[in-house]
């Protein structure tokens, strides 16, 4: 392994409108390069930034709806390979026999694409999409070891110990994440789970989330990058709006799962009384 | 099952001092008491609140250690009886051969006692005690199944589903956390991985840590009391002194662990999967 070094990461909140692809791809375009303007090597859009969350249904879905080879990603495919930054962005794949599913890609500089389709699936997401059954990925790209999952994935501390063990560093999220009512002061639970999963692992997580209101439901806007100590770096604090949040991740943390002389937070775990 | 019902639980966040077993019982004993003269039907105590953290080694730890019939369970069933509350606490529990354990008992007004051996040893506590190797009981009390685990068993997601899944609405977890650096603002890591714990199982938890600094050691002071959403109801923010955190539960919202019309948080897991 070479020498830890550190990354820098972009998480870019934006507010897609459902139905319009083209709206969305230039949003996301301008949205990237921004983030690579600024620096970012790795940029992180929402889930399902291609095309808007609230299906009617799945024939809505279907319609909007890409392959690999899709506009959405050859746009990102060449932004990956012009800025020379990863992207992990969501969007609606077509499946064979029209089937949808809830996916994210990870696209690399050197052009290779990784796909993750949700596992977990959220509320009427159950009407429209075909679950994932494989685990996160976690791909080897130049920045360092980084893993995928999306949304309500991440309420289930199990699915985020997979990539943990097989040697992410970084884990990237797009979400869409429902805003409800919380106690005043109170960080959103989202946010938190997020914290709590990081520092279990001693693992850097960016949960890129989307803001506009569509069809009636509004969004936390609880972007977040989150350290290995399970302490945000940026995204403190959720905001309804567009953002771009920006870290630099130290990523020898993420190498150093030794929390104590004697202790290590994944060899304590004792897998045979779970 | 009856109807759902309130409860009423405490965390005794107190400063024991190591070795010193007739202050530690009596200090133990007014503040069990104090919380039952408050309503309290479940009273939470620290981790090794009998006999203080930090030993020297396991000579010193044997020498302080009790059995199931020494001076504080049996004071604590005598309580429990008396003021008709449970009560959960941490002690040093001698075992056969010399070893010793990091454990916790539940003591009910009935007279049962549970016991729970620390099953996830933190640093030096590997070279003292024998670890558990028991999941954490649920034992169902007159006011509600209630669970059972000790401080660092709460960063393993995996074992707080085990309680959880078993059908706990209620874990009481006994800690000592040592306190370190953290950005200023921040809730400690310690806090919101309970409140994570919480969420993910719609549980309720409390937490009772310790205070008062011991050999060179001082301590988060973050007791705490969460709800099945997963934000406290009590202890908000850290405190370094002692205090009494009381909160009353509604143990309805531990049975209901639908959070939209198509999920619920345990169905919802893969187990297949991970």
């Amino acid at each position: 392994m070479n020498t830890p070094s550190t990354l820098k990461v972009a998480c870019q909140q934006l507010a897609p409108r459902i139905g319009e692809l083209d709206y969305n791809r230039e949003l996301g375009a301008t949205a990237i390069r921004q983030a690579a303007a600024r620096g970012a090597q790795v940029v992180v859009l929402p889930e399902l930034v291609q095309s808007g969350y609230l299906f009617h249904d799945r024939q809505e879905a279907l319609a909007l709806s890409e392959t690999l080879d899709g506009p959405t990603l050859s746009l990102w495919k060449a932004l990956a390979e012009e800025l020379q930054v990863v992207i992990v962005g969501g969007f609606c794949e077509r499946l064979e026999q029209g089937q949808v599913a809830n996916s994210a890609a990870l696209v690399e500089p050197e052009g290779a694409v990784t796909l993750y389709r949700k596992a977990h699936l959220w509320d009427g997401e159950n009407l429209i999409f075909t679950p994932g059954n494989e685990p996160p990925p976690v791909v080897a790209t130049r920045f360092g070891p980084i893993a995928v999952m999306i949304c309500y994935d991440l309420e289930f501390p199990e699915w985020v110990r997979l990539p943990a063990l097989a040697g992410a560093a970084l884990l990237c999220a797009p979400v869409n994440w429902p805003n409800g009512p919380r106690p005043a002061g109170e960080r959103p639970a989202e946010m938190v789970r997020v914290q709590a999963n990081a520092a279990v692992n001693r693992m850097f997580i960016a949960a890129c989330d989307r803001c506009g209101e569509e069809r009636g439901v509004d969004w936390v806007g609880g972007s977040t990058i989150v350290d290995a100590d399970g302490y945000p770096l940026a995204g403190r604090e959720r905001q309804a709006s567009a953002q771009l949040l920006l870290a630099e991740l130290d990523l020898g943390q993420a190498w150093h799962k030794s929390i104590s002389e004697h202790n290590h937070v994944h060899l304590d775990r004792r897998p045979a009384l779970y």
